[in-house]
């Protein structure tokens, strides 16, 4: 029986969510790039806009641009040219290279704590299992080599040589933008900057669909903050929200995988959250993942890094993390307190003084970094994972009703007595107001149904022979298939009603 | 005397519109890549929204997206590997290289027509002129060599060989996924996928802040279309736009610069436009570009490209031009009918067949494409440019209201008396609103108008002593700095309707 994995992955390219990018024609086109088609694109559009709305605006944080190509220097100052890299081995017989720990992983079932292990630890876990060559089975295996995930590229005509790279996270702009931001602006500290963004990373072994790709968006936010400091402004924001529970698999819990609740205040007051910017922080993404994207609390978690598995900038570091039964736990956030390790990077590299005043004027301050750093297309995945239902009869997709790609389904309930006509006047009104509508007359009305159900369309308005005589027509719930009866005059405020709770449909009448 | 592009790149750096990526910390850092800073990227959104509801939505088109990187094999199925380059020499002394058409530019000031010489003529005109080498001085030139703007890259560890490249253009996406889009979405003929998305040239020379850059932003539409029926559903929608007036300068006009004002009609009865698609979407992106984006019919035209100056895979190209005391004629919409060549190319490659059925499912048919693309920095930058106002006392930025990045400032007249309260109260209930506003209490009153002036903001609230007394505000218009005072509670309507309208704001009195 096909897991959920391959049903979500199967109705995304049937249906036109994302598919691989230029596959179908070009068969050994490299792995780990998507396309977005229109349904996959609008819910992307969709959580940008709810974390704008929810987090960005709110939060007075700044919203820039940066371009994807850097030149190399940023990236010998962030210290990704030295630290950014995957380990390799390359089989002497036939030149084929594998990751280290993939190969490792999937001969002998071994995920956890490969990254803390040394090269020489690494290989001799390699020849005392005999893992051989997967392509030509001999056992003779080069040194590790490591191998950088940067896309490097040479900008101009004066050189062949490359002078810069594809960003592999959008940080390094902020970074190197900051002071310049900061001015611009007229900043005080804490001064926060987002980025939306692609980025780049030549993964050895791209896989699982918009898990792991070589090419994919993040949406960041970039705080920075005077480390004398940091909790000046967010003791007020910080104040309702004490009694918040946090969700963490702690460090020394990583052996039972046991999830500690932990409210804000003792995660303050055991300093196990380090302050109250990074509390904040931790509360507001663990709210918006579960209350904007609907993901319920119980599959969530903030999975503490420990040394070896730590990005090589973050003093402290937490995934925010999702479970299904199909994937397990997957990163969704990263959380990580980078500490003045970018600036005084491009500070040392440069020769540029990148600190800033105090908010006082009496001292300079070279700004910490506290960075949560979303995932974006492993969040529309998972979207699509958790949302996932079958009954036998139907598929149907659960989304939160406001990220459903296509709001509303307009049918005639047959192709004829001016019932499409009808319709279509309605459906260009809805357009009109604002809403993402599908018209649809093609095949019976249960196909119909079923096609919007498939896309997780929250609820479809039928035209029929009543409405020509009292101007009224049916919506019907995607989730329970009830339907109401309402004039049409009422439709849209009440399916923005609807579009914007949780309530059954059958609340609607009133 | 500094010109209008001088203090449109000066106040755009000052005031975080944009400005040049890394340079403040890496003066070294290569050119032609640019940072959007808060004001920029909002603008940058508003006129994709724009497009986006304007054309978009009510054409019906898809919008998909597609990676940034994509396999070499779609490159030289599209004729990119072997059209797609500039022209080189290399001074043989200091080894410099130079763009040849620059080169010739500089020194002799001729800008026309070099595009269609060959190797051999701009050779003899360098030498005839006795145009040396700018950096050492030599006459020693090369022979003229190929630069290809493609930036090239080895995606995965098998290869260190470029097996990929950074898209010049989004088209390839678009074409390489026609098919699937197509099946996906239940296409018929014609069919338009749109693309918003960055793409990268290897510019051996960029220049002129966002006009050529290193890594810019399209926004393509790319109608497919059956050429034996490219008229069916153009019919209806060009009926009432037949006595609209296309300016043109033809291939004939060229010499003499004459604009040649031509209804659609008339392009279709004399064939000049091809056919009604095309004419329909040389109509829709003309008033676009005036009735939507505020620019002049005056300084627009379509400039049609002769042999040489076409691109590789046009049979008709206009160019949308935008015209600037400062820059001259400029290049903002590239209008190109590019035929079958792109899925020709890609069938022939890739040995598989990328037709579709015919609308009555009598035929298969390889679509013709017909492309309008935007240089989107390109008209953010001209709509700068195009706003500027000065007059001695202040500057300011006349930009169509809806596009400002800021759209209402909200102060205190005064720093005391509970005014600063009051002013925030408001600010907050018109964000809460869903207004862009700013709130500012610093300097005098007069220093904080012109500083919304500068970036464009249309209008200013001032909360003052009378505000206290009977609930209104002043309302300050921009342009004519002209004052008008209404009641609190009906502020958000009174600003949606200046917003939305070129009214003055003494109309706004009822």
């Amino acid at each position: 029986m096909k897991g959920i994995y391959d049903k979500v992955v199967d109705l995304a390219t049937r249906r036109g969510f994302f598919w691989p990018s230029s596959r179908d024609i070009y068969a050994g086109a490299p792995a780990g790039f998507y396309v977005y088609g229109p349904l996959g694109l609008r819910m992307k559009e969709k959580i940008v806009s709810l974390w704008r709305r929810k987090i960005i605006i709110p939060e007075g944080v700044h919203e820039i641009e940066t371009p994807n190509v850097l030149p190399l220097k940023v990236f010998e100052a962030s210290g990704h040219l030295e630290h950014f890299f995957d380990k390799l081995v390359e089989c002497r017989r036939c030149h084929s290279r594998f990751r280290v720990d993939k190969l490792i992983e999937e001969e002998l079932g071994i995920t956890e704590n490969l990254e803390g292990l040394s090269d020489d630890s690494l290989l001799k876990l390699i020849y005392d299992n005999e893992i051989k060559c997967p392509k030509c089975g001999a056992l003779n295996w080069t040194d590790i080599k490591k191998f950088n995930l940067m896309f490097t590229i040479s900008v101009g005509a004066e050189t062949d040589e490359p002078n810069a790279a594809l960003r592999p996270e959008t940080t390094q702009g902020s970074v190197v933008e900051f002071r310049k931001s900061f001015m611009v602006m007229r900043g005080k500290l804490p001064f926060a900057l987002a980025q939306i963004g692609r980025v780049f990373r030549n993964e050895i072994s791209p896989r699982r669909a918009l898990i792991r790709m070589r090419e994919f968006q993040q949406l960041e936010v970039h705080i920075f903050f005077d480390p004398e400091d940091p909790d000046e402004v967010y003791e007020d924001r910080l104040e309702p929200l004490l009694d918040y529970k946090l969700r963490f698999l702690r460090r020394e819990d990583r052996e039972t995988g046991k999830i500690v609740e932990m409210t804000a205040r003792e995660g303050l007051e055991t300093g196990y959250t380090i302050n109250k910017l990074i509390t904040y922080w931790l509360v507001i993404y663990q709210k918006f993942f579960n209350e904007a994207l609907g993901f319920p609390l119980e599959r969530l978690r903030y999975r503490e890094l420990i040394e070896g598995e730590k990005a090589h900038y973050a003093l402290a570091h937490w995934d925010l993390e999702i479970y299904t039964d199909d994937l397990g736990w997957v990163e969704l956030v990263n959380n990580a307190y980078r500490t003045d390790y970018d600036l005084s990077g491009h500070m040392k590299v440069s020769g540029n003084d990148l600190s800033v005043q105090s908010n006082d004027g009496t001292r300079k301050v070279l700004p910490h970094l506290y960075e949560p750093s979303i995932g974006l297309d492993r969040v529309i995945f998972h979207e699509l994972m958790v949302a996932y239902r079958e009954d036998g009869e139907r598929t149907w997709l659960q989304l939160p009703r406001y990220l459903a790609p296509v709001e509303v389904g307009v049918f005639p309930l047959l192709r004829r007595d001016g019932l499409p006509e009808r319709a279509r006047e309605i459906y260009n009104e809805l357009i009109e107001k604002g809403f993402i509508a599908f018209y649809d007359e093609s095949g019976s009305i249960g196909r119909r149904y079923r096609r919007m159900d498939e896309i997780g369309t929250p609820v479809c308005v039928t035209v029929d022979h009543q409405t020509l005589e009292d101007n009224t027509v049916t919506m019907r719930d995607r989730d329970t298939m009830k339907q109401i009866r309402v004039p049409i005059t009422r439709l849209p405020e009440k399916i923005s009603r609807f579009l914007n709770s949780n309530v059954p449909i059958e609340e609607l009448i009133d």
